[in-house]
């Protein structure tokens, strides 16, 4: 597949992005006219700096505004047209994008449209020019994809083609099956972006909150079957305007940019195997292969194939200064399984919950999570889809004998490692802790019940796909979580069985008034780690008697929890005598405990009964609250 | 008019919101119930903490879902409710909002919800409750407060009223005369909220954008006149759900909220005044008094009225390195007029634009806006008025026999002054400076045409109304322009005879990537003054002689001019060779050049033919692709 993008989705000066879509390995790129205009560089400059970085210029675009007017106007667009050419000439370019009127439309009549169109094609055959003809959404009088191939078809010229852009088609739920039905040579290009589900004005919608295919909601991969099907072969180019991508770092977009075409090429190939599987509708020239998979003039490559993790197979948080962070864990009921025998690394664990200690860290690092292990089929194979998927791989030092992790930075810069996982829970690699220490007996019970990550507003869309292609994370609809400082945004990635549940927070940005630094930016949202357990009051009873600092609940919350769900007396008390939380819906309830932050970090303790699924989210507002006047009353102690 | 405020509008715990509402002088608050349940505070500690801060606890608020369902949900929902009325007792409160059935909703039947209305009505009445119902834009079954009332009507109980918020009427276009029908005794709340017109879903509009009155698009006079005819004189209470507002500072908050209802009094009033003139429709108990208003119940307070500005009466720069400054208006025409006699400020001027550098500045300043003057009828009205408003005061010495100025602190903290004008555009305080200088001879005449200042993105709701409240401007549609670093926000406001145009940017928000730091927050957008001339080729030509650093626009630039407009060859070498920019529209023309930026300041000058009223919006991203081009060039040398 030939991948391509537009300059528009990225932030910064023509040469940057030009720059940035080399170094992500962009087959070519789509010049959005303002980004010329606006830059230094003359056409020419661009032609040569082009062929320099190895890069394609597919696409001028937009052309707005041509058809569908009075002959004066027409004439008008015609002349605009004639310099655009002799621009792209100079370019070195070949196909320009002409979108249908939204703004000077007056007349509404197919045949005089095409008769324009026609004229339209002739002049860009004169200068060797193709016309790709795209409905918008919005257009005045042609919205539909099918409407503008319409026109193509009556002009018949081999200079005026369609392009099709996902948005556009999906946002206004056309159909995408009869794109099988266009012929190949036709399709003059093809645009993809994703978006979430917004109920809004789709010009709106369009401008701002389009993401990068895999961070939305359409289904791509099926409007990528068809045009495949189509037996289109040309650029597959993303066209995303977004407000944060404007703004973030031209080139970490740029490989999230790339990395959502890499998703996107192998979920298209699955829909296609899907697909071929039941009886075909209306194909293109596709003739079977051996493995029953058709063969079509695109090629899709495929990626190292991973099932979803397992489990967590470890958390591990970083600091030099561990002392709270024992006492927390060992409060907890966690036991110390003892050093590693190399590194300056603590093992603690409660049944199959285990949490590392690093304390590798610069000097008064206060902990903060540093990195996640998963438990994978295998990590030779799933560290190699990530790279593929063009995550940074994290080198981690091992000595003869130890145990090699495969790791891979999340956006956040959370290391992600990938395990050997067993069948029972166990690994390995705590065999190189505790050497001479006698191990305890089994004590407590527990696993990882999910882990809660702070996500940088930059980056949150990006994560999303990260654990989306990465490490085959599903995302859930997200929710708001109002907070003392703002609402939190709460994205749920989580595997079918509910074995890895990952929560992704976009916390508020930190308000910087004047006297006010930035160094709490960190701080402002803490991430933590929950455990699950299957008798959350001993537990709490018993880290009550070692004297856990529990995150102390108001009472209001007790009162108001009665209102709500009339609970047993002695049940109530309880929950208030132990500072736990709780919550029910249909299908069971959930109880759930917080430690103080030490750091960033903190813990809970959860207990689901019956089949919850969720995360006690009427219980975080009051977290966010009383963990706001905690460090509030921090700060006005300093 | 009683004033009031929902604690969900502001950041922070339920103390820290109080206190700020009692510093901002409010008379009242709504208690959000989630603030409570997340507050260590306990209801009697709410109760005798507002009694010490002087405040009202006039609403408790939500209570939802209670009607037209099953009899068993009833149970229940009476349940809770009586659990809510013993609470509402303890904190002293004898109000509480019910808004209208949207998530358990299952039976349509105004008699049944009558019926379970009047059964929550009579347990209200035990307790010494008051219900007030309203209906949400929303509302499964009522959505439009006349139905809502209908109800009240028919249940005709004295412990339940109806609750009209002007979100939920106006965001549906409701018509909002027939409140006037409505028997005062039966209003028991009255909510004001303000939003820009959006499409997009009403809940979703609802909880994220609403904004103060007079930072939004509704037409809230009406809406309060209509109310004030009906006779109600109860709290007129702010419940604005808004993104940023619930990240920002909690006192900054709560004054531009409080400054938003002593706005909203005056124009309710002044629309009853209007109205009154009209004969009216069915009134409420109203008598015309001698000046032909109308008397109401609400006693609706005024305002020291002004004028809109007659015009700016000069810009101040400060800095404490101005050499760079003084060659730059030099450069572009301006003449020294001196020094001040007492301070250490010097006055530029060109026609009857006037420039002073404030030297009197940090070491180490470099340039930026820090204060503009306007023409008013009368400085000391104005100032009494801007400070009936809450905005803070900004103290200035004066020695004797200086003009005193009248200073005020707009929201980013720009200081505006107030000024006495002049029919021929001359200032009385200029005599001040240059003593002992021979005044040079009157050279090329400006104007200020328009100043355009950055605004901090917690502020920029906050400074539209100031500037509409404070200085009587007036808000235009807003714009979005791209830019290198993320989509700018432009919101002009001006006088209806353009005399003033002050232009609000709201830049993006600045990445901060490892290893940047935050220094450049100010320079990221650059602020500037732009000076109107009859003939700006001459102007641009004079400043070339004189060796003025112009801004360079690209070569592309001009060819896609051409594109467009199709300019007279002649013409369009004059633009280029000059670093002019050009636009076009039905009532004109528009020309234009900026200079380079010092500090965070540059400057422009433009000529505006026949009757173009725009700033060239099509040339901002050339402006903003070439600035952030120099100043990321200037970083790399760096």
């Amino acid at each position: 597949m030939r991948t391509g993008i537009a300059t528009v989705c990225l932030s910064g000066t023509l040469k940057e992005k030009m720059q940035a879509c080399a170094i992500a390995g962009f087959d070519g790129i789509e010049i959005f006219e303002q980004d010329l205009v606006t830059s230094p560089l003359s056409p020419e400059d661009v032609r040569k700096m082009a062929a320099d970085l190895g890069l394609g210029l597919d696409l001028y675009q937009p052309f707005r505004d041509f058809d569908s007017v009075s002959e004066d106007i027409l004439q008008e667009n015609l002349r605009r047209a004639d310099a655009k050419f002799r621009l792209m000439s100079r370019l070195g370019m070949d196909t320009i994008l002409v979108c249908t009127n939204v703004g000077t439309a007056t007349i509404d009549d197919d045949d005089l449209r095409a008769e324009q169109l026609s004229r339209l094609a002739q002049l860009a055959g004169e200068h060797g020019v193709k016309v790709a003809y795209e409905a918008l959404a919005w257009g005045k009088y042609v919205n539909d994809y099918e409407h503008a191939h319409r026109l193509v078809d009556t002009v018949d010229h081999p200079n005026l083609g369609t392009c099709l852009d996902s948005f556009h088609i999906l946002s206004r739920d056309w159909d995408t099956a009869p794109i099988e039905a266009i012929k190949p040579e036709k399709i003059f290009f093809v645009q993809v972006a994703d978006a979430p589900k917004l109920s809004m004005d789709v010009l709106s919608w369009s401008r701002h909150y389009r993401v990068f295919p895999g961070e939305g909601q359409f289904e791509l991969a099926k409007f990528m079957g068809h045009v495949a099907r189509a037996g289109y072969s040309g650029p597959v180019s993303l066209e995303v305007f977004n407000d944060v991508f404007r703004q973030s770092d031209v080139e970490r977009t740029a490989v999230d940019a790339m990395r959502s075409l890499i998703w996107l090429e192998e979920q298209s190939a699955k829909w296609l195997d899907a697909a071929s599987l039941v009886p075909a509708g209306a194909g293109g020239d596709s003739t079977a292969n051996a493995a029953g998979r058709r063969r079509y003039p695109m090629e899709l490559a495929t990626l190292p194939k991973v099932a979803e993790p397992a489990g967590f197979n470890f958390a591990e948080v970083k600091t030099d200064e561990p002392a709270q962070l024992e006492t927390l864990l060992g409060q907890l009921g966690f036991e110390f399984d003892g050093r590693h025998r190399t590194k300056d690394v603590q093992l603690w664990s409660m049944g199959q919950a285990r949490v590392i200690i690093n304390e590798q860290a610069p000097s008064h690092s206060e902990p903060a999570i540093a990195a996640l292990g998963f438990d994978v089929d295998s990590p030779v194979i799933a560290s190699a889809r990530a790279q593929q998927l063009k995550a940074p791989v994290v080198p981690r030092k091992v000595q003869a004998d130890e145990e090699v992790f495969q790791g891979i930075a999340a956006p956040d810069s959370t290391e992600i490692f990938l395990c050997q996982g067993s069948p029972d829970g166990t690994a390995a690699w705590t065999r190189e802790f505790g050497e001479g220490l006698e191990h305890p007996s089994a004590g407590a019970q527990a696993v990882i019940d999910h882990v809660n990550l702070a996500q940088p507003w930059q980056h949150f869309d990006e994560a999303v796909l990260f654990y989306t292609s990465a490490l085959a994370l599903e995302p859930q609809p997200f929710a708001e979580v109002p907070s003392p400082s703002g609402l939190v945004r709460s994205q749920v990635m989580q595997t079918s069985d509910r074995a890895v549940r990952l929560v992704l927070n976009l916390a508020p940005v930190i308000q910087q008034e004047a006297g006010q630094q930035g160094s709490g930016a960190r701080k402002s949202y803490q991430e933590h780690i929950a455990f699950a357990v299957d008798d959350l009051v001993a537990t709490a009873r018993a880290a009550k008697a070692r004297g856990l600092d529990f995150l102390r609940i108001p009472a209001n919350y007790y009162e108001d929890l009665d209102a709500r769900f009339a609970l047993d007396p002695a049940f109530l008390a309880t929950l208030k005598e132990l500072n736990l939380l709780y919550d029910r819906d249909a299908n069971g309830e959930f109880l759930h405990f917080y430690t103080a932050t030490v750091g960033s970090v903190f813990f809970e303790m959860v207990e689901r009964r019956g089949g919850y699924d969720g995360y006690g989210a009427p219980n975080a507002p009051v977290r966010h609250a009383v963990q706001y006047d905690s460090l509030h009353a921090h700060h006005v102690q300093r």
